[in-house]
C-alpha cells in the first residue's frame, strides 16, 4: 500500500468543522488528528492558519504534540490577494509559519465567482494562482490546489476552468482537486467532467464532494473511476449543509467492493471505533444508520430470517461487519424465536447453545412481554436483565420498591411542579424519600437517587439522557397501554431499557428502575473484572 | 405527468417500518398515507396483511378512512408456500382480502437463498412465482414482483435470476423490481446488471435500493439510466440497517437535475413539510443534514460568503430551496416564513393574502413558539387556533383553566392509579372537579370532560386517540423541554395539537386543552353551516 499512489485526504478538522453547531477545541483537534493517523489516512487538513486563530494555535502545538506515523499534516489557505505579491501576503505567510510539509490552496475556478464574488479579473485570478503556488513551492512546500466550484464553473466556461488547472500545474501544484462546492452534481456528470479534464490537462486530479444530492460517496467513486487518485472527505460525513463525502464509507467501498487497498493493512477494522470516538470528541450524536460504522448498519430484525442467519449470515449482510470493526446485531422483535434469542444472547456474551431449557424460558417470557407491549429491539439492557434473571443470577436487583407516589400541580401564572415520594428497601434498610422535579419522572428519578445514594454512591455516575413514550393501542387513546424507552449513560457507555404499563408514569418508573439496576450491575462487574 | 409512465413507489409504511426502534400505529399509518398522497407518489405500499395484524387492520380501515387522490394503495406479501396451491394459501388469501388494486409479491431470485433460506428446489420456487402471480392476476389484481437479493443472485447464477424475471412476466406481473436487499451494490454494477436484464427479458424493471454503501440514491438513478421506470424508496430514508433509498432525494434529483417530472405539478415544493410531518408522526428526530429537506440543507455559515450570497445566492446553492419547500436560512421548521404561513392559512381555508399585518403577527408568534420548542408541522389544529386568535376571533376558548393537580400512586401488587383535580370557569360558572384515570393525562382528560360536560355535552363525541412525547434536548434527559402531540377525533375527522413544557404533564395538558377547544369550535361551526 503506497500512500502516495492514492491520496486518502481527510478534511474533518477544516471543512468538516463547517457543520452547523459543531465546534472543536485545539485539544479536540489534536486528539482527532491522532485518531485519523491510527486510521491511516494519508493527509490531515488541520485548518486555516492566520484566518482562524484556533487553527494557528493548532499548528503551533501540533509541531511538539503530534507525532504522526502515517499521515502528513496539511495547512489550508487561499491564494494571495489581488494585485499584491504572495511573498507579502499575510495569510500566505501564515501558511509558511504553520510549518506543514503540504499546503492546500483554495482558488476560484468559476468565471462567475471570480467576477462577482472575488471581484477581480480572470487573468488576475490566474496570476494569483501562479504566484502563490510557485512562491510556496519555492519555500519547499508540496502544494495541492482546491479548485472551488469547479464543476459548476466548467459547465458555464470550460476553457477558463481548464486554464486554472494548467496555471496550477505549471506553477508546481502536485494535485488539482476538483471541488463540487455546492454539492449539486450527480455521478455521471462527475465522471465525464473528470475524464475530460484529465484528458485535456494530464494533471493529477482529486475529488472534493458534498452530499447535497445524496451522492457524495458515489460522486467520489465516479471521479476515481474517471482517473482521480486523490479523494477528500470527512469522518462521519460532517460538513456544511448536508455535509462532505463520508471518508470511511468511500474508503470501505474502495477496499471491500473494489478490492483496492488504500489504507495501511489492518487499519479498516479500526474504522467503527475511530468514527465513534471522533463523533464523541466533536460532541455529535453518532448516526445509527451510517453506512458500515453505524450502530444499526448490521442490525437485523430477527423473526423469520433468524434461523437462516444462524446457518449462513453472509446471506443477509453485504460484507463481514468485522471488516470495519462493527458487529452484527439481532433485534429481538415480534415473532422472536429461539434462534433469535440464542443469537441475541451470544451477542451479549452468553452462550446459550447448551442450555435448551433456559432458551425456552427466555423465549417464552420475551413472547409474553411482547404480547403485553414490550419491545426489546431498542432495549438490550432490559433483555440482558431478563436473561440474567432467568439464568438464576441473584445480583440483578439492587433494591425492592414498596410503593411510590408523584404529585404534579399547576397554579395560575406558574410552571407546573412535581413531587415524588418513593418507599423502598435496599441493603436491609427501609427508605422513605421525597424528591422534587420539573416533571413526574424527573421527581421519581431524584427520589430514587436519594433513597439508594448512600448504599450505592456510584449512582452519581449514572445519568438519564433520554426517554421516549409511545401509546400502543391508539384506538383507546390515554386508556391504552403505554411503552416508555429510557436511555442512560455512565459517561463511558449508554444503555436502553423499556417499561410498559397502562399508566405512563408506571411505565416510566419500570424503565427507570431497569436502567438504574443495569447501570449498578455493570459497575459491579467492571469492579470485579478490573 | 403520467404516474403510469414512471412509478414513484413509496414503501415507508412497510420496508421503512423495519427501522430499528421505529413503530407506527394504524392511526400513524393512515395519517402518513394522506401525506404521501399529498406528495403525489404513485403507489403506497401499506404493509403485509395477514402476516402483521396491525397491517391487516390498516387495510381494513383504509377502505373507509382513506380517500386517495393520486396514489394507489398496495398490499405487500410473499409468494405461496412450497408444494401448495396459491388459492389455498392463507397469506395469499389475506392479500386478496386487503382489497387493494395492486399487490406486490416478494420472491426469491438468488439460488443460495432458495436452497439455504427457503429450503426448496429452484423449479418449485419458479412454480411458486408463476402460481401466485397468475392467481392474483386472475382475481383482478395488478401484480408487481420484488425480486429479493436479485443483484447478489445475478452475480452468482445469472441464468436463474433471469428465469425468475421471465416466470413473473409470463405469469402476468407488470413490473419486476430488482432488489439490492443487502445493500452492497455500487452504481456501475447496478447500471450494468439492470441493462443486461432489460436486454435479456424486455421486462418493465424497477429498483429497490438500500444504503449500506452510502449509494442508495445513486444506485436508484443508475438503474433509471439503465432503463428502470419504477423506483422504490422511503420518506426520510428510513428502513432496516442503514435504511432504504430516500425517495424525496431520488425524486428531487430526477426533477431538478434531470428535468424529468415524475410528481404532479406543484407537489415537490411540499416535500420538506411532508418529510418533517412524517418524521414527527414516526417519532423520529428529523436529520438536519438530509439532502434537500434537512434543516441544514440550505444553511450557510455566513462568514466570507455573506455579502456574495446577498448579491447572487445562486453562486452558493445547487438549487433554489423553494423548489423543495426549504429555505436558504436555518429553519426551525417549514412554517417559519411568511409565505408558508400564508400557504398554510390557505390550506386551512383562510385567505391571508390581503392581511399583511395578520401574517406578520402570526409569523412572529409561530417563530416565538418554535423557538420554545413547538412544532406545527404535525399540529394543524393548534396552528388554526393560533391563527383564529391572532385574527381576533373570540370563539376559540371554551373555558378558562384556573389550576390543576394530578396524583399518581403505586402500591404493592396493584396497578398505578391517577387522580386529577381541575379548577376552571366555563360559561360564567366555576367548576372544581376530580377525575380518576389509569394515567395522569387520562385522569386530567376525565376531570376536564366532567367539568365542561353539562355546558358542552358535545364533548362526548370527542375522543383522545393518540399522544406522543418527545424530549427536545436529550442532553438533559428528564430536565429537558418536552413536546407532546395529541390526536383527537369526533368520529368523522381527526386533528392534532401540540403542547410544550418542562413538565411532561403540563405539555400534555396544553395539547389536551387545545384539542378539546378545536373539537368544540368545529362542532359549533358545523352547526352554524348546517
Amino acid at each position: 500500500m503506497d500512500v502516495e499512489r492514492f491520496h486518502v485526504y481527510d478534511t474533518t478538522l477544516r471543512d468538516g468543522a463547517q457543520q452547523e453547531g459543531l465546534s472543536m477545541s485545539v485539544q479536540d483537534k489534536l486528539a482527532i488528528s491522532r485518531l485519523l493517523d491510527e486510521l491511516g489516512v494519508g493527509f490531515i487538513e488541520g485548518g486555516w492558519p492566520g484566518a482562524v486563530p484556533r487553527d494557528t494555535e493548532f499548528f503551533q502545538r501540533a509541531r511538539t504534540e503530534l507525532d504522526l506515523s502515517t499521515a502528513t499534516l496539511v495547512a489550508f489557505g487561499s491564494t494571495r490577494k489581488a494585485h499584491a505579491a504572495a511573498a507579502d501576503d499575510e495569510l500566505v505567510r501564515a501558511l509558511l509559519n504553520a510549518h506543514t510539509p503540504v499546503v492546500t490552496l483554495v482558488a476560484k475556478s468559476h468565471v462567475g465567482h471570480v467576477e462577482r464574488a472575488l471581484k477581480t479579473t480572470l487573468s488576475e485570478n490566474l496570476e494569483m494562482i501562479r504566484d502563490t503556488v510557485s512562491f510556496l513551492v519555492g519555500e519547499g512546500r508540496r502544494v495541492f490546489l482546491d479548485a472551488e466550484h469547479f464543476f459548476d464553473g466548467y459547465r458555464s466556461h470550460p476553457d477558463y476552468s481548464l486554464d486554472v488547472v494548467h496555471a496550477a500545474v505549471d506553477a508546481g501544484a502536485e494535485v488539482v482537486v476538483l471541488c463540487d462546492t455546492n454539492g449539486g452534481m450527480l455521478p455521471d456528470d462527475v465522471r465525464s467532467v473528470v475524464s475530460e479534464v484529465s484528458d485535456a490537462t494530464g494533471a493529477r486530479l482529486g475529488m472534493h464532494a458534498h452530499n447535497d444530492t445524496g451522492c457524495a460517496v458515489a460522486n467520489s467513486l465516479a471521479a476515481i473511476d474517471a482517473g482521480a487518485s486523490h479523494v477528500q472527505g470527512t469522518i462521519n460525513g460532517t460538513g456544511e449543509r448536508t455535509g462532505n463525502a463520508d471518508l470511511i464509507t468511500v474508503v470501505a467501498n474502495i477496499e471491500l467492493k473494489r478490492s483496492q487497498q488504500v489504507l495501511p493493512a489492518g487499519a479498516l477494522p479500526e474504522a467503527s471505533r475511530i468514527a465513534h470516538a471522533i463523533a464523541e470528541l466533536s460532541n455529535l450524536v453518532p448516526y445509527s444508520r451510517q453506512p458500515y460504522v453505524g450502530s444499526s448498519a448490521f442490525a437485523h430484525k430477527a423473526g423469520l430470517h433468524a434461523s437462516a442467519i444462524k446457518v449462513d449470515p453472509d446471506l443477509y449482510q453485504h460484507t463481514d461487519p468485522s471488516e470495519v470493526g462493527n458487529d452484527m446485531r439481532m433485534l429481538v422483535s415480534d415473532m422472536a424465536g429461539r434462534a433469535s434469542v440464542e443469537l441475541k444472547g451470544r451477542e451479549l456474551g452468553f452462550d446459550l447453545s447448551n442450555d435448551h431449557d433456559l432458551v425456552t424460558r427466555v423465549t417464552r417470557r420475551v413472547k409474553e412481554l411482547e404480547a403485553a407491549g414490550y419491545t426489546f429491539e431498542a432495549a438490550d439492557a432490559s433483555f440482558e436483565l431478563l436473561l440474567r434473571e432467568e439464568a438464576g443470577e441473584e445480583r440483578t436487583r439492587f433494591f425492592d420498591v414498596e410503593s411510590w407516589r408523584v404529585i404534579t400541580e399547576s397554579r395560575p401564572d406558574s410552571e407546573a411542579v412535581s413531587e415524588a415520594t418513593v418507599k423502598l428497601r435496599a441493603g436491609g434498610e427501609r427508605a422513605v424519600v421525597t424528591g422534587e422535579g420539573n416533571g413526574p419522572v424527573n421527581a421519581l428519578d431524584h427520589a430514587l437517587r436519594t433513597a439508594i445514594g448512600t448504599l450505592y454512591p456510584e449512582i452519581d455516575k449514572i445519568e438519564l439522557i433520554d426517554f421516549k413514550v409511545r401509546i400502543l393501542d391508539a384506538a383507546h387513546g390515554t386508556d391504552a397501554v403505554t411503552r416508555v424507552l429510557v436511555e442512560m449513560t455512565d459517561g463511558a457507555s449508554s444503555w436502553e431499557t423499556v417499561g410498559v404499563g397502562a399508566n405512563v408514569i408506571e411505565a416510566s418508573w419500570a424503565a427507570l428502575v431497569d436502567g438504574v439496576n443495569y447501570g449498578l450491575l455493570h459497575q459491579d462487574l467492571d469492579r470485579l473484572t478490573s
